[in-house]
């Protein structure tokens, strides 16, 4: 999408056999990007969520297999790399999806292949990511048309974190839908959680509706209920980090919250899913998929711009004040209205998602 | 309570006729205390929340009369008064209450002897909220003390915003059975949402917890539904600003939700409510609870302290993107397990509600 006027990708190929990233730990006060020379550049960018969103992670990882593979290309290589890529962040099941591709890719061919291949073979991931979106697009696109043909007023969509084009290599997953429909002119209004504690809501969502025009308003992630008791959100959309095979969300921290209160005010509540994150192997959400915690400081402290004009941590909390920190939750497939996926709609239980999704 | 091994209250007279409040906008990091000379002042500390939390804003506002009172005591001058003194926050009821008892109070009196009795019912009214107070926090004792023996582990309490003795005069509405489980004995942990965008959460309860010596974590808004879903919530207990007389609830906003979490796992989720709190003339608190909007900037940036020791403000949103900043919410009464009062425990519904509180 657009910045500044300018069509972006949130990563590319550069000439000389580096990546180019956003470094989106510096925005919205700060558009910067950043060049991955090496696996460890990969990793770091993942793991510091330089590089966040399920798909872009694990975009990223295949390019970090591929930048390494450049180095040193023999079977041991092949399989540090993957180990070590897939422990950059522990929830995201793209970001092992990405990786076991390039590993059933690059362990066939002889190591002197590898480097060649495993560039293209992460070019094709990428491209892949924005077919995937702009399909999840077109299929959200239809549910905002309905409901403002219903409405015949401008749609309220309430969003969660960042899962728009920043989150993504193009488009966005949960923006996707938001971005054809403004697209295709239909009168929209985005409420944006701010999204705590990293608050990728107020910085990244915000800042690239904003830069694609679209109309929107940050609220603090405490605000939703308030706003669905008194009809002031018409549909949310989230994206998702994984689900499972019967349909439980694992996204974002507060995701569960905003379900809630959606399912408590009749508000459909939809997941755009891309398939690479449906996680067979997995029945229980809640029970089974392990929940990454991230360190106290995100919660204690914050960054922000001064009026000076510079980039400041400040402490939010007391001195002697401990915190602590769950980057994401589970919402129950009970509380989704359905996934929205780029295969179309599914209903978020285990025979719709098995019919619909098993042969992808 | 106390602040580093001193006892204090929230509010004090002085022996030279004026008030002494905590400025509590600069906590945590900076404790330090402001005089009140005149009406103008307390209307300015009730505003700009150097005071805040329900009881601590009717004594204020109850003091602000008072101090206007020694200056002019005419029909004219009371009116005026109270009529500017109840528009400082538009949803506290105790704010309404606390001046038409003043008024009440005041009206039948001579003017040559209304700014002496005013000093003495302000101090009538402060001591009042310490004696609810206490009686609240030994109704709450019991709950805790029963969810311990039933445990036979430290109880997990989980609350939202700051309804500690800060937000009172003394011991605290929600926070006084914690502060009473603590004395008696009972091990606790107490989960703090920070409860953006003002963070009183973070700023305050954390800091009073901690100036006291009870174990806290402090969580960010979005992450008790998760805690909660994993059993580390053993009940929750928060403050509340107007009770209707169907036990419907207005809180700081994201209370809500919170009670949707608490209902979905089965944790009980209690108020407490001095029954000044009570407003007997609503029935349907989403309907016709008025909500405060206030300034976007809340949303938009936020006040810490930096690495440097200086209090500063940063930016969080980008240039160009707006917020909505609503106050409160309002917990049906059906999400509501109970209100622990001054008087006891109170189901939240009309019969108990009138039964149990109607001659109050």
């Amino acid at each position: 999408m657009k910045i500044n006027g300018t069509p972006y990708r949130t990563i590319w190929p550069t000439s000389d056999g580096t990546v180019e990233i956003i470094d989106q730990t510096r925005l919205p006060h700060v558009f910067a990007t950043l060049r991955l020379t090496s696996m460890r550049d990969a990793e770091f960018a993942i793991r510091s969520m330089q590089v966040r969103g399920a798909p872009l992670i694990g975009v990223t990882a295949a390019y970090g297999v591929a930048l390494s593979m450049k180095h040193h290309a023999s079977d041991a290589a092949l399989t540090a790399t993957c180990d070590m890529l897939a422990k950059a962040r522990p929830t995201a099941v793209n970001l092992r999806w990405a990786i076991e591709r390039m590993r059933d890719f690059l362990s066939p061919l002889p190591a002197s292949e590898r480097a060649a291949a495993a560039w293209l073979e992460a070019g094709r991931i990428a491209e892949q990511d924005v077919e995937i979106n702009e399909s999840i697009g077109r299929h959200g696109l239809a549910l905002i048309r309905a409901l403002h043909q219903q409405k015949n007023d401008a749609v309220n969509i309430l969003t969660h974190c960042n899962a728009g084009w920043l989150a993504t290599v193009d488009w966005g997953t949960a923006l996707a839908p938001i971005y054809a429909a403004f697209e295709a002119g239909i009168p929209l209004h985005i409420w944006v959680d701010e999204t705590r504690p990293r608050n990728q809501g107020a910085s990244l969502t915000a800042w690239e509706l904003a830069q694609h025009g679209v109309p929107h308003t940050v609220i603090v992630d405490n605000a939703g209920g308030h706003l669905m008791q008194h009809a002031r959100v018409d549909m949310v959309i989230v994206g998702t980090d994984r689900v499972t095979a019967t349909g439980d969300v694992c996204n974002k921290i507060g995701t569960y919250l905003k379900a809630l209160a959606a399912f408590d005010n009749g508000v459909p509540f939809y997941v755009a899913m891309p398939t690479p994150t449906l996680d067979w192997t997995l029945q229980d959400g809640v029970r089974e998929i392990p929940i990454e915690e991230r360190a106290e400081e995100e919660v204690t402290h914050i960054d922000g711009l001064c009026d000076d004009g510079q980039l400041r941590r400040v402490r939010l909390t007391p001195q002697g004040s401990k915190a602590a920190n769950y980057g994401f939750d589970v919402t129950p497939a009970r509380l989704v209205t359905g996934l929205i996926t780029e295969r179309g709609l599914v209903a978020a239980n285990s025979d719709a998602i098995r019919s619909q999704l098993k042969n992808t």
